[in-house]
């Protein structure tokens, strides 16, 4: 069994000697492999363009939790998804962060900054704003309560209407009412065809004029084109962008250079290198001793 | 009675209809004082340059919680410190948005952002980053548990060795020990004679190579030129500073200019507005009914 590994030089310099030690194959980079069915497992965040190259493969591996970015697989190939130890608590801290940063004024201090302001402005505490977290899954529980917990009237919107404790919930029927109560909204949500383009303009005209925006889901489901409207119209008075449409952004993109938006390049999730690694030891053992894979996704489900 | 307003137009607009309502004297600006002798109550961060201009002055009180800019006052003058509901709250909060940044790389991110560079760098769990404390006030305990809560390994740091349940604390002389496991420095210490240039160059060595900084003490606790040094040589890798030498900083400081440091213009600490004439407003009445006043400072333990 070998792995053929494609994700980043700074990742792959934890992997190798951790794959070395525990005595595993692992190839870095689809120009390296010269046998192509040696190949049984691939980790990747996007997957390779001819995944039929590879005819032994048994399991494509994501690098994240999120799956949605990989195709159809061939009869007989099962994917997994890295779930490590860690990974809503990360989510979690840049949500948290992300969420003082817009309450707490960090785009106007930023701009001010850059010119050398010393200029405050009205602070008041989390208990003014009006949280609202989209996606209640592991993370948005967490997220949810965490921000409760640090004073923010915190409220949960997910299709289902999941119950978390202690955080007033909304479901499908009563997005109106959710984004009408909610300043800061907190995007969570995983992509399926139902929140592709879900945030739109009609969509961020039902938030209260100013409210602000903490995108941690998935870039497609934000239109940035309507999002940039709703900016120059006052309707939306900051946002915090993990996930962009599209990404990488490019260098170009008006995003980069609104003071009113800060983007960071889908760094909210990574999976900690070692666990990353471990997660994928554990695939291969698995699939070596013919017991069910670690992470195993669930095609229909899709999570 | 009256009260002679010395702040900020922002809070005056909020202040002014409190006031009024409750049927008190206001004074906004010393310009507007047609008679010293009328005022009783002087409400100020930076207090007037001659106080004796002011016969009947009965309580000078900091829009605060510090109090260490105040001079000298007149026999008879008493000193009240602004404690809001929610202080040690707002600190807390801008405490853990700095801790978050500091640890997700924000400084960098934010560099690479002007550039419209997409390029993520390693992220680890908080669990990875030794904070200490230093301060274990009211709000340097309630810092300490909720970088805890976090999963961030927290220490803390006081003179008098205060104990928080649950962090390890380092006395006056375990400093060093202290500084020698900190990789990100958070510091909330009261200005005193024995913290004024506590933050020196040989203060900065004793932290581990490529350490971080979040500084909302007070600006005189830091050599800013020392910082300047220590960032130079990758002593320090980061910081984030509510509190600066001199304030305001000015439009030409190189700190604003730094990718590697964040400045804000003190707002960690805002009081609420209408708490704070709340608490202008219970001052007054303590004074007329003769009652101890809220908030009052022993001159001589200075807080």
């Amino acid at each position: 069994m070998a792995l053929l590994f494609l994700s980043s030089p700074e990742r792959a310099a934890v992997w190798a000697p951790i794959f070395e030690a525990a005595g595993e194959e692992m190839e870095i980079g689809e120009a390296a492999v010269s046998d192509p069915s040696a190949i049984t497992h691939i980790l990747c965040w996007q997957p390779p363009k001819d995944i039929s190259r590879y005819p032994n493969l048994r399991v494509l591996i994501s690098s994240g939790a999120g799956v949605d970015q990989m195709p159809t697989l061939p009869e007989g190939v099962q994917l997994s998804r890295t779930v490590a130890k860690g990974i809503e608590e990360m989510v979690r801290d840049w949500v948290v962060m992300a969420a003082l940063m817009l309450h707490r004024n960090m785009p106007i201090y930023l701009a001010q900054a850059a010119r050398g302001d010393w200029r405050a402005h009205m602070t008041r505490g989390t208990g003014f704003t009006r949280v609202g977290v989209m996606g209640l899954g592991r993370i948005g529980k967490l997220a949810a309560r965490t921000l409760a917990d640090l004073g923010f009237q915190v409220a949960g919107w997910s299709r289902s209407g999941a119950r978390v404790e202690g955080i007033e919930t909304f479901g499908e029927a009563d997005l109106e009412a959710f984004l009408g109560r909610t300043d800061l909204l907190v995007c969570l949500l995983p992509l399926t065809p139902r929140t592709q383009g879900l945030m739109d303009a009609a969509f961020l005209a039902r938030l209260p004029r100013g409210a602000m925006l903490a995108h941690a889901g998935r870039g497609a489901q934000l239109d940035m084109t309507a999002l940039r409207h709703a900016l120059d119209e006052g309707q939306i008075s900051a946002a915090m962008l993990d996930v962009t449409d599209p990404e990488p952004l490019p260098q170009d993109h008006w995003a980069w250079g609104d003071p009113r938006v800060i983007v960071t390049p889908h760094i909210a999730s990574e999976t900690d290198h070692a666990e990353g690694a471990a997660h994928a030891l554990n695939v291969i053992r698995a699939t070596r001793e013919g017991r069910e894979i670690p992470g195993l996704v669930d095609p229909l489900r899709g999570y």
